[in-house]
């Protein structure tokens, strides 16, 4: 009787502990991915590289329900100086997007053009923005 | 006879003159400001200072009409260091943020919490965002 009240409790346990983990790898999953990407470009190729940049951007956004914000800028008075600022609904998101077509491309296009490329990853604290922003 | 015409053309090109520059000032004034800062918090206030950067931000985004995007993370695994992604909607909605009750008091607040602050100002190369944000 001891024995069986002791496997009851064990699957019991075990039921509790499979749920909580499942629920943490969803929560996991469906957390936004925010990125920003610091690039210099070789000063010579500044106006192609931004062509296909926006070329880039716009296809994801207009393709890729996954792919939220994409804000491009470069530092004031050194257009060589590139960031982007990216937001992705979920890391499967984020990996469908490095998949397509137009990214693929606009890594071909740049790849010469690009002197140094750094990723941050980065933890978000709060993200808010009051609309869809379309801007240049 | 000549001078009259001479006048008149000089009216002409002075009109003309004044016309181009204020439209270009309106095309300056109406252009979005966009800016990444770069802060440094003393690890002890990590969670304080986070604390009133989501307070700063989420009144920021509910009261002024010309703030459209901020975005806060951290570098991952590095909570001390925030990345902050601003958009106004031109440079008087910018400087109207900097004079806010809000924004004084998340100065004020993170004064003694902050080890480094680094403005950076940028050109934007193209702001896209699918919809408006709301995550944390």
């Amino acid at each position: 009787m001891r024995s069986k009240t002791a496997f009851t409790l064990g699957i019991a346990l075990f039921a509790a502990g499979f749920i909580a983990l499942a629920r943490n790898a969803h929560a996991q999953t469906q957390q936004p991915v925010v990125r920003l990407a610091e690039i210099e470009i070789d000063p010579q190729y500044v106006a192609p590289y931004r062509a296909a940049l926006q070329e880039g951007i716009e296809a994801a956004i207009r393709l890729e329900p996954g792919v939220l914000t994409l804000c491009a800028v470069s530092v004031k008075n050194h257009p060589e100086q590139v960031r982007v600022f990216e937001v992705y609904a979920s890391q499967a998101a984020y990996q469908a997007h490095l998949q397509t077509p137009h990214f693929k491309k606009y890594k071909t296009t740049t790849q010469g053009m690009v002197r140094s490329l750094k990723l941050i990853e980065t933890d978000p604290i709060l993200l808010r923005s009051r609309q869809a922003l379309s801007l240049e």
